[in-house]
């Protein structure tokens, strides 16, 4: 694609969530029309996209019908079926980035480990685990506890137990389906990168420094408070995954900066000098990268709508320190959201407001975020507390000031 | 309006060209959802905005339909009707801004200069013009030649003509209706100002420059290149301005710097040390503030919406020099729209590209324009000279390559 036309470049993406939204939003000024395929009807994507189809994410026929108007799909959502997706590619000729094939590997967290330590790229230790013999091996080898993750449909932590040699395994194991074991890793911070493939080019945006909270992103640090060296080891680290996935688009890579002395890295004889895990990979915009719209130059909504559609990617230079973070549905039981607080963070100086339109807040749903970024040359420790104020004072419970 | 809520905040805007489409970019991630009057189906503003209502700006139902979907009226075209926007304020009791009587100020040079003079502020000197009568007398009061300027309708500098005292007075005024002359400006450069008044604050962008041909603005350069007391100067003007307005919004100032020596100025004789004329004010964002989406903490679209909700205003601070080029209609007669060479500016680091969706290219028309923002520390001439390179290389014409 290198000519904008009157009647537009129409992008289909399955899933319209707070990502489809943002990447609507990051897609208007490239003259770029989205159409989002997503169950909920005026999903969050809804407003800044040029139409919504209302259907589920495997709905076939819908695949099709989002395929016949657009030029290129992608999707937002890692619950998009790959071989569905495959199937609408070959009949209706329409390209799907990033691949299928790379969809299928990072939906199954077995396949993902297997596929990057084949490729030489450090991961923690893990063992496939079908049953609670497999899981008793594991402990074994991997020592206790492990971290036993369900293979697949785990997000934000769902899925995710901790299992030590002396608990009840079959209990564990209840409900996981086939499952993943790993090695716990004693890590310093958790950092990540959003990577990118585009048309015969790759590249890397900044290292960043996130902050979770019972497996939740909360905070978001650019650049990352590690050294020179860990980042610049992150970094290739982060290149070395891309050259394990196919197709093109953004990747969100979650790393682990493991504490000097932990030997959790499956390869960590020939990588202790690095310190790096992948933990996870995600085939799409992350939430790690959201601070990019104000802090870097190309936001990866941006660069993700240029990679799949084979635009040249965009500069991922930083444009100075930035804070993001979350907005979380802070309710005991889902009601209709309303965000009170709006007018504080507003008049707070180089704060930006990201809602995503969702008509109901849910305990720990994400409803929006808020990036911060140095109208003075602040410290960037004062820049995440004056950033973590403004969230605080974002709420959905009735304050009745 | 301080709670952001999950039906969401609808700002109702008469008019939904580039301004527009711009407006709903900026509105959001604000969770503002925006609602467009305007007689173009699918306008430039239709794809970002929830819903376009099709009509004249002067429909008296259909500006009532918009205020009854609207918590705030706003316009993005100075053609909108003051008369009808009161009395729908009236009718309604949606509030209007900025206020309908500052939208008829703006829209008659002639009253908008007096209005400007009445408060001392330094505009070139100017004279009512009905006949031929009245353009002599003003040819012997401000010098020959003068520039004649159509009172209402002129934009781009449509309605202006330079007339000198040999000049056929009668053929001049042809078809102009009720004019002002001025004073020929002998100016450095033409500056701007995208001033703000939101609810009980004010504030004001840097000062830019701007670069016309053909009384059309081509490139806007910030921070202007003049001396810090000229820019502080220029700045305080802009506050003084502000105050003579009424109402919420963002306006676009357009100020010449006088060359020293010159006495074009009405009030010159207190302000000979300032060197700044008040050109033009228009009631709304300006072309001229488009570089703020990349180059100020807050664009002034994001600035118009939260003025205009009376929500407080983000931070007019500077992120770093900026540069942005109009993309104008580069054809002989009107044709279907399609841009080329879109894959060279988009490989340029730190470019980005603002495609307006119009369907139509015409001579001169604006179609789009680019920003450049610097990634590296290179000089501001420099990106100047790269954002023109950028600009140039873009085309409505088939070129086959």
């Amino acid at each position: 694609m290198t000519d904008l036309t009157a009647d537009g470049v129409t992008l289909g993406v399955v899933g319209g969530g707070q990502l489809g939204r943002m990447l609507a939003e990051a897609a208007s000024p490239l003259g770029v029309e989205v159409v989002v395929l997503d169950p909920t009807p005026d999903c969050p994507a809804a407003l800044p996209a040029r139409d919504q189809l209302v259907g589920a994410f495997d709905d076939e026929a819908a695949v099709r019908t989002l395929a016949e108007r657009a030029d290129v799909l992608t999707y937002e959502i890692e619950l998009a079926d790959p071989d569905l997706l495959a199937r609408v590619r070959e009949e209706t000729g329409v390209p799907v980035h990033p691949d299928p094939e790379t969809l299928r590997v990072t939906q199954d967290k077995l396949v993902e480990k297997q596929t990057l330590a084949e490729r030489g790229i450090p991961v923690p230790a893990f063992r496939r685990v079908d049953d609670a013999a497999d899981l008793r091996a594991a402990l074994d080898e991997l020592g206790s506890p492990v971290m036993l993750k369900a293979r697949a449909g785990g997000y934000d932590g769902r899925g995710n137990v901790p299992v030590a040699a002396g608990d009840d395994l079959d209990a564990a194991l209840e409900g996981m389906g086939p499952c993943v074991a790993e090695a716990m890793v004693d890590f310093a911070r958790e950092v990540s990168v959003i990577g990118v493939r585009g048309d015969g080019e790759r590249d890397v945006f900044p290292l960043v420094e996130n902050v979770h909270e019972a497996e939740i992103l909360r905070e978001t640090v650019v650049p990352a408070r590690t050294s020179g060296a860990v980042r610049e080891h992150a970094l290739d680290v982060a290149r070395e995954v891309l050259s394990a996935l196919d197709g093109r688009g953004v990747f969100g890579i979650e790393l682990f900066e493991v504490e000097s002395g932990d030997t959790a890295g499956s390869t960590a004889g020939e990588r202790d000098d690095g310190r790096i895990l992948v933990n996870e990979i995600a085939p799409r915009p992350h939430n790690s990268g959201h601070y990019t719209i104000e802090g870097a130059h190309t936001s990866q909504f941006e660069q993700h709508a240029r990679a799949v559609l084979g635009l040249p990617l965009g500069s991922t230079a930083l444009r100075g320190q930035t804070v993001s973070a979350n907005l979380l549905g802070d309710v005991e039981v889902p009601e209709p959201a309303t965000l009170h607080g709006v007018e504080r963070a507003l008049a707070t100086p180089g704060v930006s407001l990201h809602w995503y339109g969702k008509k109901e807040v849910r305990p720990l749903r994400k409803m929006g975020h808020v990036t911060a970024t140095s109208v003075t040359d602040e410290p960037l420790a004062d820049l995440l507390d004056r950033t973590r104020r403004v969230r605080d004072a974002l709420t959905f419970r009735d304050t009745t000031e």
